[in-house]
């Protein structure tokens, strides 16, 4: 941004753009799509010279930390999220109260194979499952049943009753997207002390939702359901579901002994955080970034979804330095409470509910910061066709691949006021590696992966927002 | 592959595909296009339940390390690649003798700014560039001056004279393409030397060619000019290259002392190890499938090009144990000697100048073990589009991106044969945080990127291998 010449064309694009009030029908070729060309490279070169993502990402992650959205962490998150938009001068920066659950893990959780003749005593890599009752004091001791489904559970009978129900089916690996392979294993984890506390267990054991074979158990939220008595559980990592597994088969009666120590309290208020650069010609339309603030408690939630939270964050500031003026608002919200049930999404819902403003569109960060590969969009095909029209400003990150398919979990509840919801899709392939684990860190996130993500969402609000949908 | 209904569909495929002897014109949707998309399904879910990519690579990081052309690594590397191509079963498994440049670092690498007014005496991160001379046994201590290119020195006159140039313009990071970012800032450090030289300096500091702003330097190939003096030249860490910068612009006359004990010998002679599945119908005609086996002596030369190598491996496993039978030969060779000066790939072409086989194809990895994107076809726009016609296949990993563009380095001496020569592409924005530096370790690559390129390279030559181009 140092060449006056560019300046001068970034100018002369604003300007043509402004003389072009209705372009519903954008050719490529045309005048106006090369002055949006023109601003697509512009939030590039800027971004590329200038990334913020990084440092600020480098700051929530090792000043702030995890940050479940009870902790005290969470409530300074959301006070360095609220000074960074101030600082960037962003318009109507606010908070927006959100009850949210209150679970902490405690300070011990511990697992151990007791009785196997082949290796002995030898203590497991688990992790409570987020909303896991604790275990007594010193902890339950009982034989291991392993099952690949919740449909084995149900098969059992009454052979589950008194023992610790594991469940050991994997990721399928075979699947490219990631996500799919996510979805193909995680009702184990959700579901999976349901239906081991229906069957009699007095226990869960879950192989951790994860692609890589390691020593790191990966947690998540685990539900209870009303009139089902409620279990403690517990993610294992891969490499000791492997080893149970191996001894199980081997060995008769395999016992472990479980001990976790989480409490739940009542539920406290914590905050979305918001701030926008206010539309000049139509302000109460929006055009929405978000991503969620809060994270597990373990790692730095690096990727999930620090990442999101400041490409939210960079993406507003990279239209504003450059002196952008969108027709509508973009407005940046970091959802509270994403990993524990889903609270800061369907609060913001609510407020729209009673404010009546037009969300023309919702863009969400919740898959990592990866390199971006395109997007995701929420609608009927007609509406994802008028999108894929602006896939020529992303071809040059080769992030242009816009197709229907899902928004994101903050996001889905504003479907209802029909806003158009729409994810940032990556590359996928690491996530998992690392996801609701102590792996999740501000090392496995790459400066140019995560700020061409702040890019692109950039590019995207900022064209949304002056030719609509 | 544990089902024996797809085991049932693989033979069915390969039922067809030997009835179709001659299908030039292979249309999507024909049978033998359902049949080539079978096996590329086949291939994908066999690497991904059972990746060996990621294994080979930590016994070559690991048990091996790095591997510079001469040195006793790289001996130990041959063997290790020897061994494995006999253990998977590859058919004419031989060495094929190298000579290469024989340089060592030497144990003393260091650098000081020694009279600073502001920070004192502060050592920086340095590493000698390969092929650099020695400085005298107490080093060489002179006034610095920064330039930004080679321009720039020739302009200086006799102010260079007994000087220490260096050269700090950074790689445009603005540039997508980050080959095309390193390509922006190269030059300094491969002839660097030769021109500070010319203009009377006595020694060259270079800054890093990276994208990260860290602490740790990148070596890297220079050139010596004959008939013009030599002098010692090494890379600066971006970190200390924005200090250096910035105390020169405010003090007068920053002193630097350098101390490097490079030593170059004669040449030696190593190996080019290669292996293959010899084609059952035309073995004559050879698809090769490359990377190179030496690295530089930091780090574990994971990326450049250990994943290229075992990509290439486990590429050819994967055919084999699928039983595919292709009609031409398949054949794997690990070059000796590409960071040095590329030494192997020209030895190879030799080889095959004075045997005279058909090369079809030769596809090389060798910009690190990330997603794969596709692949850049050296050949006429006739024949990339002839090649272009197989990207269904490649559809469901996204790396569908056949294009024109340069093959790589060890293979381009093919293309005097007429060999199309063809270069994997991935997601390059991570690899020059790692290049010839000591991050390049095998912690940086992801078992499913890695394995995924293998996947895409065998796909891509086995289709190559049954219906030529």
């Amino acid at each position: 941004m140092k060449s006056p010449f560019y300046k001068l064309l970034i100018n002369f694009s604003i300007l043509i753009l402004t003389f072009n009030t209705s372009s519903s029908q954008v050719a490529k070729n045309s005048i106006v799509s090369k002055a949006y060309l023109n601003i697509a490279k512009a939030i590039t070169d800027t971004a590329m010279s200038d990334c913020k993502a990084y440092s600020l990402l480098k700051e929530l992650c090792y000043d702030i930390g995890p940050r479940l959205s009870s902790s005290p962490q969470a409530a300074a998150a959301v006070e360095w999220a609220r000074q960074n938009m101030l600082t960037f001068g962003f318009d109507n920066v606010h908070l927006q109260p959100v009850m949210v659950p209150h679970w902490v893990r405690g300070e011990i959780e511990k697992a151990s194979i007791i009785n196997s003749s082949i290796v002995g005593t030898v203590s497991m890599s688990i992790s409570a499952l987020g909303g896991s009752i604790s275990t007594p004091e010193m902890g339950i001791v009982a034989e291991v049943i392993e099952v690949r489904s919740l449909n084995e559970v149900k098969e059992l009978g009454t052979k589950a009753e008194g023992k610790i129900i594991f469940y050991n089916r994997a990721m399928d690996s075979r699947l490219m997207n990631t996500f799919f392979g996510y979805g193909s294993a995680v009702d184990q984890r959700t579901l999976g002390a349901i239906e081991a506390a229906k069957a009699g267990a007095v226990a869960a054991l879950v192989r951790s939702v994860t692609t890589r074979m390691d020593n790191v158990p990966h947690t998540g939220l685990m539900y209870y359901e009303e009139n089902v008595h409620k279990i403690p559980a517990a993610a294992v990592s891969t490499v000791d579901a492997e080893l149970l597994s191996k001894l199980i088969k081997l060995e008769n009666q395999v016992k472990v002994w479980l001990r976790l120590s989480c409490k739940t309290y009542s539920d406290i208020q914590s905050y979305n955080v918001m701030g926008e650069i206010t539309g000049i010609d139509r302000p109460e339309e929006v055009v929405l970034l978000g991503a969620h603030l809060d994270s597990w408690d373990v790692g730095h939630g690096a990727h999930d979804d620090g990442a999101g939270c400041v490409q939210t964050i960079e993406a507003l500031r990279l239209i504003k330095i450059l002196g952008l003026k969108p027709k509508r608002t973009i407005r940046a919200v970091l959802f509270m409470c994403e990993e524990f049930g889903i609270r800061g999404g369907p609060a913001y819902a609510d407020s729209i509910k009673k404010n009546d403003p037009n969300h023309i569109a919702a863009i969400e960060s919740d898959r990592g910061g990866f390199m971006p590969r395109g997007f995701s969009v929420s609608a009927d095909s007609g509406t994802v066709e008028r999108i894929k029209k602006w896939e020529y400003l992303l071809e040059n990150i080769g992030a242009n691949h816009i197709f229907q398919g899902g928004g994101g979990p903050d996001i889905s509840p504003l479907n209802q006021f029909g806003t158009v919801t729409i994810g940032l899709i990556v590359d996928d392939q690491r996530y998992f590696d690392y996801h609701h684990s102590a792996n999740d860190t501000f090392d496995k996130v790459n400066e140019r992966e995560l700020e061409l993500g702040a890019v692109v969402m950039a590019i995207l609000s900022y064209v949304l927002a002056m030719e609509g949908i």
